[in-house]
């Protein structure tokens, strides 16, 4: 690293920098491995959980519609997925897996594990789509399952019925309603990385202060 | 680390898991630190920037509008800002930070350094105010600076014009412009990273395949 980004991070990591460099640092947290975290501070609750879920086909129509594909199609480099294949992801998601697993756990409980993700189908399904087309398809795929979901007119002892997850084991219906709207933001941090990614070298020094360029995906 | 929360993600980092697991896993670049990944591809280029600037009002404006408190007041524990906060802090960028210095750097270059920012303005100016309220303020801002960037009428060389930074040195007007741009990426990736954790408990297992979740805020 060079010096200027090495004594700058170390001035904002013990609060020395200019102030607004504060801003990128999580002061109290950040060496703190993930797994020692205290608890999130939010119990599940369904209508927190559909406001998020509806609130995602519209933030990435907003974010991404107008943009040049200098920022849509790009990526991160070989088999890494730039913000058109993300929401061909997503789609998939709609199609495949949350509203279908969901039923299975109602149906089935935990007798039958879920059926794996088909990620040849989200190839085929983005060739040849504008973005346009796959936002649009997402939002209307997205509010029919939230429709379905309303419909299931779930009570909290239905919450913690359970089902079961090929590598996961046992899992409630809470935890995958949960994890439905997080991947969602999941996919909206992989978002931000992968467009910032593309101007790395365009901030020159101010990538040091720019959290987000040093992201690395969390995958490991 | 939980065992099954070990396997998954060795699994995904080989390419062994579930095919699902692979889309938080950038699979060729996971390991590797920052500073040692490939340029990315784009160069600068002032419409490209201006389209992105302009998206992220509105992209925040759809994702934070209709959410509950839950989600748009919540944090990461002391000393770490919440949604709200961001949005506070992106409105004290536009009034201090990004025009300003753009305007320093052709009316001075490097003979005066930037002013820093200052912090308490911006819980000043969100204090007693509503996110709705601050989101607008944030958009007409960006909105009038837009306009103001737009009357500049740079021209490819004025990209290479040179300004001080207190900390960083002498940096270009170009420089200044794709930070204003990744600025309002890496407050995206904090502020999905910031929601996310309010569910890290509710996800159950499935917390070991959200990439969200694994965030430490990349400030050191």
């Amino acid at each position: 690293m060079q010096q200027w980004a090495a004594s700058a991070l170390r001035a904002a990591k013990y609060g020395k920098g200019p102030d607004w460099v504060a801003c990128i640092v999580r002061p109290a947290q950040a060496s703190i491995p993930a797994r020692t975290l205290p608890r999130g501070n939010m119990g599940f609750d369904l209508e927190d959980t559909i406001a998020l879920l509806s609130s995602t086909p519209r933030s990435l129509h907003a974010l991404l519609r107008d943009l040049p594909q200098a920022w849509t199609h790009a990526n991160e480099g070989p088999k890494t997925w730039s913000p058109f294949d993300i929401v061909g992801h997503l789609i998939q998601g709609e199609r495949t897996d949350w509203m279908p697993r969901a039923r299975m756990i109602l149906e089935h409980g935990e007798n039958r594990a879920f059926d794996p993700f088909d990620r040849l189908a989200q190839e085929r399904e983005s060739h040849g789509k504008s973005l346009p087309e796959l936002l649009d398809q997402f939002a209307q795929l997205r509010s029919e399952n939230l429709h379905a979901l309303r419909a299931m007119k779930l009570q909290p002892e239905d919450f913690d019925r359970r089902g079961r997850h090929p590598a996961l084991g046992i899992v409630t219906l809470s935890q995958l309603l949960a994890t439905w709207a997080i991947h969602d933001l999941t996919h909206l941090h992989q978002l931000s990385r992968v467009m910032g990614y593309q101007y790395r070298e365009a901030v020159g020094p101010w990538s040091a202060y720019l959290g987000v360029l040093h992201c690395q995906g969390h995958g490991s």
